[in-house]
């Protein structure tokens, strides 16, 4: 009942619960296209990604689900992305009485002014963002399916509405077995599918923005111009290094055509941001494409949205904290604005502690197996970062891989900093500071 | 001449003139053992290897260089060493009047009260030092060499002194062309340099302290009680991986009686504080052993001794910080005091600057060569952290993937805040603050 009074424990529970509930319905023979059902193990992974919105995945969607299991599939994505885009804005409404870290979040919250709207207000604007946008990019798809490639109907809206709601939510399951490989060279397939995560990756406190304030740039919060321009920045970064180091792939942009070549790595600068389609084979990825897209998936997208990793804000202000350190500046900011004391040493954390984590992953997965480490370690990122996307190896890692990774998932969704505060609380502030004294570092 | 007035302009200057001097002596003729004089390339690899005292080589130092060659090697790291132990202290108590990081070094010297010693008194401490304990054990060296192996006396003093030199200055070079690998059963060469390494690797302010308060801990200084606790932890913690990930490995500690399994778990525990002589074959540790290695590597030793990497109290401020995070406490600190904010700011900088440059040396060096992954890391990190381990790939790196491994030893050793702010320097404050917004993180 604790829990109940404690929003930062509650949203672990919930989000444990709909794995729960998909689990046990993953299991069903009715689940499975063949005879026999799902074993406990395979219905859990799957649950954990459809609900933490990953995308990984240890069988193949459309062949070894029916159709009952792959509904189930997109209802858990659905409410695991609508779940974290209300969880987090109305568990920072909630939290305004409490210490440490709660106090923080609804310190920030209320500074970026989503206190002008209440519960209801929130989930009716998330909910009203997530039909048009889902709607649209599933007519776009369902059109484009039927009257270019010739599917029937009922297949074509099937597939259109699967993959326009995988988008959004950045979950990165497909209903094609090859993801989005077939449809390399369609920009009206792709390009819809690429605007939809990037709306989603936004994360909510910037539709709020967006909705309060229209598109007037020195009327937005430092939130939503922060996010705004570190995607745009990461966006660029990552279609640079697609383009450059995949150029001469033979197995990936080498044989296509400048158009081609162009909408492909457009679409894969998009993929770790966290969406986890894919249009080229990963698995024949360069080891510098491996490196970049380490890079840009462990930042991830915004926050208190469908996107995973890190996020961007906090990737920004780590950054403005190392300028401001070698320019030798008092304070670290962006826009006219400096970062209060409390958020950096948040950053900080949730920095070190994914760092944490996706090291001593790999590291555990590594001793276990025999697989070589560039490819461990892109599925760690994947998997923390709620990504999707992988190199090939997920079905093949042995069960306490697996495990492992779901922890990865479930973690990388609900949050480093509140799983591990909500394993934490219940100890109290002290009632005195301790004097201050300084080591030498560096 | 505005180098001189400022004196984080001048370490780097200085040691980049150390490092054109020992190129053009280790150019001429007579430094190599045969006809020719050495590459521009391998000659400045050496000197800038000696010099950041790292260790990591492209030839095999007692067949490639001459005696003369070696013994400028050995100046080179002699200098490179004392020269570390007292710059960084110097500069603290020069740089008194300056803003921004400079005056908060002179702050945290100044809380560590290092300015009870002028000059004088540093530069005679760092010599006493130096001379003692160089001193014992190149006797003790030289003793077993010349009575347990046979050696003639004159051949066991060089290779007593050439190892004594190289272990407490973390220099990593040894004048045997397999390190020290053909006495990883003998616990009187071993032992001497593992206690002479990490000695080396504590940092002057620390010897300040033990020198001015002897052994009596409540009375150490923030900075000494945080370097020994956290030194003594990354050892334990090293041994007990190196035991338990290479305890079955046939090509490391596989084959080895129990006592030589606990003598070079130990001494490989100490190598990557940041030493860089082997007993074992690195080139066959397992990965999950290269990861730990990572790790130990990337963090280091102590501030202002000869260790490299980012420094075991960086790696506290960092590690207490987010402890703090998860509690909801306020300040973050260790024994009874807390942190300043510029600190942490600090810890923050060097540790996000170092992790970037890995990264970009590792990607590129990765796009330039077949490399696997693992290795290549590992060079960059050994780099970097001025370690000196190598899986075997140095002298197989392309030219411009050497260089790349130049400047990570130069930047490691000088330091990356350092290297920023010189390149940096001129800007000036702003005469105002802004005010404080905060986006959402994580
Ligand atoms: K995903
Ligand atoms: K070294």
């Amino acid at each position: 009942m604790r829990a109940l009074r404690d929003p930062i424990r509650l949203i672990p529970l919930l989000f444990l619960a709909a794995i729960l509930i998909g689990t046990a319905l993953l299991s069903l023979p009715i689940a499975t296209a063949g005879e026999d059902a799902a074993p406990l193990l395979t219905a859990l992974f799957t649950a954990t990604s459809a609900v933490s919105v990953t995308g990984l995945i240890v069988t193949d969607t459309p062949t070894y689900w029916s159709p009952f299991g792959q509904v189930v599939i997109l209802l858990l994505f659905q409410i695991g992305g609508f779940g974290i885009m209300t969880a987090a804005t109305l568990f920072g409404l909630m939290a305004g009485r409490s210490f440490g870290l709660r106090q923080r979040i609804a310190t920030q919250v209320e500074r970026s002014r989503l206190e002008t709207g209440d519960t209801a207000s929130v989930l009716k604007l998330v909910l009203a963002i997530t039909l048009v946008v889902e709607g649209l990019v599933a007519l776009i798809l369902t059109l484009q399916f039927a009257f270019s490639y010739g599917m029937p109907p009922g297949e074509a809206l099937w597939h259109g509405v699967f993959h326009s709601v995988s988008a959004f939510n950045n979950a990165g399951f497909s209903s094609f077995s090859d993801s989005v490989m077939s449809y390399q060279s369609d920009p009206v397939i792709l390009g819809p599918i690429m605007l939809s995560i990037i709306l989603g990756a936004l994360g909510f406190p910037v539709f709020q923005d967006f909705r309060a304030r229209r598109m007037d740039w020195r009327r937005w919060s430092l939130h939503t111009k922060m996010t705004v321009t570190a995607t745009l920045g990461l966006l660029v970064a990552g279609f640079a290094a697609m383009l450059a180091m995949e150029w001469d792939n033979p197995a990936t942009l080498g044989p296509m055509s400048l158009g081609s070549k162009i909408l492909n790595a457009a679409f894969h600068s998009v993929m770790p941001r966290t969406a986890g389609f894919n249009s080229l084979d990963v698995g024949s990825f360069e080891q510098e494409t491996l490196m970049a897209n380490y890079f840009l998936m462990f930042i991830g997208g915004g926050s208190a949205g469908t996107a995973g990793g890190i996020k961007v804000t906090t990737f920004a202000v780590l950054f403005a904290i190392v300028l401001s350190e070698i320019l030798g500046r008092r304070d670290a900011g962006m826009f006219g604005r400096r970062f209060g004391h409390a958020v950096e040493r948040q950053a900080l954390a949730i920095t070190a502690l994914a760092g944490a984590l996706v090291f001593g992953a790999t590291t555990y997965i590594a001793s276990i197996t025999t697989l070589p480490l560039e490819e461990v370690l892109f599925e760690c990122i994947s998997a923390f970062a709620t990504v999707g996307m992988s190199t090939g190896i997920t079905a093949d890692l042995p069960p306490s891989a697996q495990l492992v990774i779901i922890a990865l998932m479930f973690i990388g969704r609900v949050g480093t900093i509140t799983v591990a505060t909500a394993l934490a609380l219940g100890r109290r502030e002290r009632p005195y500071r301790f004097a201050e004294e300084n080591p030498i570092v560096g």
